[in-house]
């Protein structure tokens, strides 16, 4: 995706990758420059300060973070950085994502963390998000990412109404 | 507060008011106009859809809705409007709030529901994201936010740092 | 099936049919006449409120509905139609449908939504309550149903009766 | 209530009537004859199958059991006739109800009970569901029924467009 | 197995079967008599109380009883015995034997369930309950049962004192 | 209660007493001998497996074990005594039992526990199942056992039979 | 405490001090010199990342972290030392300790935090366990708290011992 | 491994090995001497309770205790021990390995288990922290296993930097 980002997507690890590309392939369907990185909260504490403090910065206008378990990497950048954070719960192997998603949602008063769907759907929902939040600016990406979401929508409404059921026979 | 709202905080009944205050004391603190209203998913589901659907023509920028149990609110205003929704569960008598969490939270592809901590710090926490996605924006109202954030993230830290802790004796 | 449809199956996505199949063959079994169509709760929301104020005027005497997630289909369906509702959640796929059957189970007090079993099972049963409830009415079809159904219940009595447990040896 | 009963509300203890009165209010409300029983699926087995077995006799078209814990009252009951069960969890001191819903919903292919909301709630939901049953016949207790679930609901919607929010200072 | 049965072992369906043969390999390995039945509590309830109720004149010493989901067969089996009823919770598809255990466990005061784990090692650990239980007897039944209990434990442990493990290279 | 002790009592602090009294008061109504002891799996492990090691020379028909948390107690009695043990979860501060249930129910194959219901209902049915065993042997004891037993249920049902249900007006 | 400290006690606000002085107290009655701070993971991190990374220099031998919700300072110090961290989950008000207790225990591979109870009892567990750890060093402190930790486990085993059980009349 | 073992592994079974396994590899890593045993907590207790009373005579300096399903063996050596006890829940089939975690974590206060995440991340954690803790000491192995540690976290930051995304096209 060409020019300057707009979005983060970072990620614990690849192993995030194949859920946190739902996210992706919403940005490259709207035309939303981004970004995506690996950024442990456990195992690249600095990298993950030095990138939330530089978000602003750079004039990131979201960043969407992917963790899974104790997932401490949305509520540790949101810790860091102004800038809205949106949190992906990854599904884990025992316990399906539930210790993701409190670890993500449950964040105290004062650092707030936008949290979404456990696995793939939460990814694409936080991508929409961010589409949304820069859609709710009146300039010229603002109206164009407007009537991207409203075509989006209607494609989206269309595609339910064109499902066929077969009948038991 | 004056001005025309920027933020409308909604709740499916008055009951869910001591929680959502969190969220109006927020923007007050902050200095965005909002409105607050009771909408019911399930009693006045055609004042939600109108709400919803209005709310982009009247430059909402953001709709925060609380609601407890099958927590209907927040996903099916999203159904109406591309404007960001931030969901608030409320903790109910039996299940805590887990059911108010999984029912605004595990929202399907294509329709996110921002969603937030169960309770108080949740409501808080959705205003703070409110403020911060208006913060994004290159505007005169986004530079004072933004400063506003700062200022207010520092303040928090300053007064964890002020905490003292008396020692058993 | 022939004649004006008593029943609506709904959905929220032709990947729930599946699931829902089981409800429309208990109703081919017992001869009602239903209909099956994909409604989406967050993708075609003015298609489902269409659709439940419309229920009673067709003359539908309960509407099925299943959902998975999120379910927000079956409570929204309910708060627009005096039609009884019955709620079939989907397994979904990190949380097994729990979420499910607390999004539609929790339903505040004023709007029903009679829930039945997590998949399957659930839609069968839905069904077999819709055939129950017009075997209630003191008519030719109420008369019928009744006796099918009794005739239902003696033969998976049967069947349970017949089982043939193989030793190990 | 005068009358023949149509409805007959059970619960497994008179300590679940707290809970249980939420039912006998609404039937009382809307007009409907009902009976309430206290019959223990454990405590007196031959009374709930002799209940259930002259259910059909007796012309009730519903039966709202309440029970908590090893909720087995309202699947016992559904074994034993073809009126529609419709099941109250009641809410439980240590886990909350989530045992009494499991319990409750998670019945078998073959023998559905309608299942609502742990306490109250689902209580009074249960009664407005049996109501909507009787709604749905095409008789002058049904167009009367019918009439008042419509008012019903009109007055319900009032009353939260009626509701005000106290903002904070 | 020769001889008058001294243990029942039921269940609601034969797809429990392959969970409950655990239960029936015990009984044969130490010798005591005992039947298995498809008893289902929903679909054949006067089968279950007749079970039941001739339990203690058939001289049934003990009840194993397997059941999943909404599981009732134990607790209704116990309602209309005093033989000791021993329950098993089958692991349920959606909620893998949560709510069976449940719904087996949390049985009122005054009418006992003796429970056991999820699937098949509760379904062995029932079935050696009721040898343990014979084995209390002060006649040459319990003396023959202590000892082969005594046995069994012995070899247990040989077994897992035998077992090595291939070191990581 | 004199005479030599039949049933052990035994719980991991005096604080779980109130919950284990119900326990002794079911023996004492049926004059079964019994003792009443602390034992702590954690604090005191020595004496739990001297109490376990001992209880089948001391003719211990069952050993009735209650402890919360991480409920060791009950699971490691049974390691040492072939003597059957009843588990009783008591209610613990921060998940209301959930702990101390799945902490003494899911036991490996090869050593039972039967457990029952989390707090004082378990209690008592772990004691009526001590009853219950003692009662299914063909001595004075057992019948006089199995006839109060059948006396027990019946005044049971008497008193569920005699609740009055006083109408909402 | 005099002396230079050996370990530190930290929890996110002065409001989880009532909790984690059951830290300190163990760490009083054993003599081992500790410091206790509020340190913020969520809105003091970079004090937080000093406190961390100072640790090792500042001589620490343990860090107790105690946090509720989505706990994220447990593992957050352990991102930024090799000192051992010893996590508290402090209850929390809607989920009762289960956000905070899964938030600490899930950590991913490579960066441990060891973890305890819910609350108090946690909070003093995790300090016997640092005092635990320094005993298995082979210098004077070691055999000193060595010797204690015996003293300490006979008085609790003499207390448990001491318990008297008032049996019902 | 050469040497007088410092750390000990033990399981409830052989079948628990691939998951402690990754506990013998962190070790084998970085050259601490260990052994590796099956001790059941309910199948051989006198073993368990021999290896825990010998633990400190022998000179271990930690014990690393896996064990699934109710989950009593770290609990129980810790129990005779004051050598540091580590618990890993492993994965059980019915409930994922909650019921191995609550069973482990939810120790009373006194006696101390230092539990870990479910399955092999919790196996290799609990090992890294028995290095950890031997690093604190002030002795030629401290200094080493320090250095060794700090090069571990090193590495795997640095493999976390090498992680590419392959973007969707």
């Amino acid at each position: 995706m060409n020019g300057h980002p707009l979005v983060g997507i970072v990620m614990g690890s690849d192993s995030d990758w194949p859920t946190m590309q739902a996210a992706a392939r919403i940005l490259e369907e709207f035309g939303v420059p981004y970004e995506a990185r690996v950024v442990s909260a456990h195992r690249t504490p600095d990298l993950l300060f030095d990138y939330a403090a530089m978000a602003q910065e750079r004039d990131l206008r979201a960043i969407i973070a992917g963790a899974g378990g104790a997932a401490h990497l949305p509520g540790m950048l949101a810790s860091k950085t102004i800038v809205p954070v949106l949190g992906v719960p990854v599904q884990s192997k025992a316990l399906s994502g539930l210790d993701s998603l409190l670890s993500i949602v449950q964040m105290p008063r004062g650092i707030p963390v936008a949290t979404f769907a456990i696995g793939e759907a939460g990814a694409a929902n936080a991508a929409l998000t961010a589409v949304a939040m820069l859609a709710t600016a009146n300039d010229a990406l603002g109206r164009e990412l407007s009537a991207k979401l409203l075509d989006f929508r209607a494609r989206q409404s269309e595609k339910v109404m064109q499902m066929k059921l077969e009948l038991p026979k």
